[in-house]
């Protein structure tokens, strides 16, 4: 019986923000990549099932991180503020948030970290502009800030220490497309999967940063720089396009989903009403 | 019955060019686009059928352009010479002739034009050199420098007044290849049409320059700047390369077709024989 | 004594816009770079003196600037309209002009053409963007426009029929700068010369883009893809920044001049008041 | 007399970090910009002075950083930590204090901040390789770290609401270079100085990057992206080569400091003793 | 019966190394191509089939090339040695030989080469970067050096004489992968005939580099500078991952076949062991 | 008095080449640098001066190339022929002699190496292009190929085993410009000197490319990959230039010298008279 667990290419994984709408996504979908898949969260996750271990934390809590991340191979680090809120939040959840579980990954010799980054980490280029992972950030809110800081303190982390990340900008990440902008930004469940497979188990990765894209029509993103993963997406936002059908009214420039890879985070900020 | 036709994206666009060999073909495959499609040429274009409305009209006439632009919401210009001419013919048509298509279009506040730019542009570039965009122009006739005088022209109404243009650099767009270096160029009627497609309803496009080509095995062009278009080429000219079969007779320097982006029209100048 | 007049470098030169401001100033500076400088104008340009002749002539006369050509050996092409003008006299003068300059000197067999371009070709781009020469133009006016196409139009002459041209994007030549925008465009008369010396006596040139500049303390402008042609400015706009003072008042959005390039020729134009 | 004061551009800026070892230096330097210099650091600073204001403050605290930056016009941003510390500490000074400073800026409506960053925002990238500021961060210490996300904050608030910024990624800036990598990396005070002023009094920044040094004999640092402020500096760290002799006693692998930007910052962390 | 014969594109071409074992492949795959192969090995070839003709030759001695070359139109120089040996075996056969096969092309005018160049010209860079062919030479190897003096020798002939090259920088062409690091360099056999094919019969190649590979789902090479040669892979090594399944045990910094493009050839060496 | 001797930075370093014309200059300029000289070429050097020692050798002579390696802290390796000849001789002098060179410094640990590679390089670039230490290589000549075999061994030696390389591309190095061309190539006696300076003690160099050349007033080759090292030219060609004086007798294209870096390298092999 062992026997069958031992199969499995990892033991013990940690994913945090096992409650959030990927994180559940991810709770199902990664079963079969290690025995054991440890879930962390802020909120209730619900009862453990079998190969999982249930660990509600706050990730602004140092010593709980660290107990956290003990005896684990691989996080893939999801949790925090997934959208724009009041600095200070941002700060604790997400800032200090990912030092400590870098901080942790670290003393315990974990040797990749998954970093759930967001398109908002460049949400403020034009939509007539195109980017690759190399080109400057423009992050369009304090979220989107607080990513940078992930991405900057992983490149640290390795360039230091060796500690390898993969930093996923993902883009619109749902069951579908809501709107016409998501129809550049999609990306499948399934896609994003095949893009967390990839990262994690290509032998070296270094510090790479992938656009979380499915096969879409129309790009502002250029994964060239991340193409030793070999993620080859298979679905495509094209399916959805009579959606949103075409239409003449051209935007004026004030209407920023249409304006800004980030859409309509650049105004969401709870600051500025 | 109003409902019909009000649900079509707009209610009138110009189309200026429509004797000409793409204008004729774009005169049928643009009406589920607009309830009104107002066609223009300097030579006879028959009658006018439902939802058309002809004007026959001399671009180089400033008075009748700015009445020609009247009431159209978005104009593709095709309108002008195709091919080398003798300096002072282009001269009147295509940049008097241009001129007077943005200025009327500036004062009428028409929000977008499609400009049909060339590969004419660009054609002095080798055959071995590949660009994309962003690289200086290499105009190979006085057709091709009026061309950029376009693609330049509608950069400064984009930036001065916020007019957007597409310019799309047509390849070689016939029913099929003729030669062996249209296999590169090719650029099906059907594939024209989606290309048109994107440039006009794409949200957003500032001021783009594309290449018109179809998803063809070789190419010299990077259509990447233009990604935000979401153009998705469904067809290529290697159902015709049979026509064209590959020979061991290498071209030496002085075949042009061979050797140059603009294949043959480098020398088709009238005032040089 | 003839003796003497057979030492200069040629023989007979052209240089055309020589009633203009800076047409004044080179009818002295080049004297010692010819036998003869040939004079024209579309304006009076007084007696001519020694070593001079004068041609009084409208570029936009095809036959007449054939006959301007005649029997000369190198072009200093600063005739036309040097600032913002309706369309219809800038494409006479400069765009039907250039060409005829360019059609002349290629019937004639003349090697090389010194195209007096302008920064307005280029205007459009922001103070806080470092272009250089081969970065796309931006044209800021109907001017810059027929820069552009001056550019273009010697490119293919190069292309086509090796005939050679420096094009010198003209940055500020004045005996002083009259704002605080001129101390980053500043050219002054001497280095201006500089430069022209290097563009016509530099063995190999082909069609070379360069900033008319001098040694400013700031600069928007990178010269290192003309760095073959050896021209080191020896004058700088330092000596006069004291007569525009810093200030702490910055400028809002809409003041054209600290936010491009081209300053308030971008809203010059007389056809929108 | 009254007359006296009002000459000078600035009526209030506002210095923070002013009792650190570039702040002292910037108190003296400052005073011919401004009336007033409000001056604040969480250190003693002595007495006010004539022309100044003393505010002692920690810029963790988000009530006194908003007094702060009342009133003022323009800020030096040269406050918190400066040299590697514990995570937390760089976090409640460097982090939250800089977001305090420019939620206040933004608020009071500060039209421009000079931050201090640092070359450990760029620290392990290796002394054979060079950069400019478009080159993605490479942070060398948790200090490093901090120095990028107020590069990204900046970046947000110009994008977002129009404050400037001009990021200063000062080297070594003391009395004379301490060893010799800091030959590379040496910015003299009056450099410093020059850099500020150039900072402060170019009407247009946008966000900048500029990299702080003197004209050293060797670099690792391209400035050209800053072109437009003009930064000329006036020495070199070359009247201390002698201090410094080379040998041929080549460093190893393990040789932090002649093998990153950012020397011995990299080791420096007290974290890992 | 010969005008059966004088149908095929080529009447005699070359192809060296035809006893290897991409030789093999070749000498059955290319027999459309051409009325006779002229197939040279230094081993034994066994029999000449029809159409074929047999020289057993070593590329070293310079009298012995010269004939071999003599009478053929085209060159697939596919010989010499193909791992690493001591520097003078590959100076002998790789470097000797080839200057001799061009030398003798060059005598013979032969108007192109395909040079069989290697993965292991650029084997050095890691697996986390991404390259294309105008990128600096990495090799990995004595052997990977005399292909980048083959690349370089090429060059100059057609700089200096204009004979065509397209070198091949092959990838793994076998079977199938034989393990996980082929999955992305892999280069089936059909695929190498179908880009033989490509470089042999575009009408104009100039100087090409292309990497070999199929469409594998990861890549490390960026084949864009060779669009022209309208090479489309066909095949894949997603048909083969299942051999070499992923796993959690990343490799440490010593697994050289994890991190370099050239896999295990870094350290194949015979001089170190 | 040996407390004298030991203060110099090296005790023992290799000169190759040591009668050539380069040799006989840096036989006396090097003197400071170490206590020993050793003086290597396959002529006549004369007598041993103090600080001296005498080994005639031949490069390709393996064997022997290892015993002058032998106890040396750094070697200049400016050995071989420097013009172009038959490819056997540069093939023996400039290929197997550089590889023993190379294998002898690994053997006996030597840290570092300055190779005299050169502009031939490069040459076939054209003098309207510029080009830095990344494009790719031109080589004019089999000499200029053996300089390119130079530098990719050298390359390979510092990725493989960390022997560091600075790899001088030597323009023209003599007392005085030659012709006009060389008011472009010019590299003083002093300027060398300089530069070895700083290649031999910059503390880490890894393998670098630089090109040596003054501070003339035209430039082809842009240094910045190479800021590093400090190298800080004082001298320049403007003194040469009334030598030359510029005429107004273009080039044709067939002359050679005006065209290209390389000059009339080009086509000074022997092989094709």
């Amino acid at each position: 019986m062992n026997a069958n667990v031992s199969e499995k290419p990892f033991h013990r994984i940690l994913l945090t923000g096992a409650a959030g709408g990927l994180g559940k996504i991810l709770r199902e979908k990664l079963k079969p990549w290690a025995d054991i898949i440890r879930l962390s969260d802020i909120s209730d996750m619900g009862e453990a099932a079998e190969g999982e271990e249930i660990v509600q934390c706050n990730l602004a809590d140092k010593k709980a991180v660290n107990d956290l991340v003990k005896d684990t191979e691989l996080i893939l680090h999801f949790g925090g503020i997934s959208v724009e809120a009041p600095f200070e939040d941002i700060l604790s959840a997400n800032i200090q948030g990912t030092y400590n579980i870098y901080e942790a990954a670290h003393l315990h010799a974990v040797k990749r970290v998954i970093f759930a980054s967001s398109n908002h980490a460049i949400g403020f280029y034009k939509t007539t502009e195109h980017i690759d992972a190399d080109d400057p950030v423009r992050p369009d809110s304090m979220y989107g800030i607080s990513k940078c800081f992930g991405e900057n303190l992983s490149r640290y982390y390795f360039d230091r220490f060796g500690l390898e990340t993969v930093c996923v900008r993902i883009g619109s990440s749902f069951p579908a497309p809501n709107n016409r902008r998501m129809l550049t930004t999609y990306l499948s469940y399934d896609d994003l999967v095949r893009l967390l497979h990839s990262a994690v188990f290509t032998p070296k990765v270094g510090h790479t940063i992938v656009f979380g894209m499915s096969n879409n029509p129309s790009s502002w993103w250029d994964n060239r720089k991340a193409a030793h993963l070999g993620y080859q997406p298979q679905d495509s936002s094209i399916a959805f396009q009579h959606l949103f059908p075409p239409s003449g009214d051209y935007p004026d420039a004030e209407d920023i989903g249409a304006n800004y890879h980030g859409g309509s985070f650049i105004t969401s900020g709870p600051q500025y009403k």
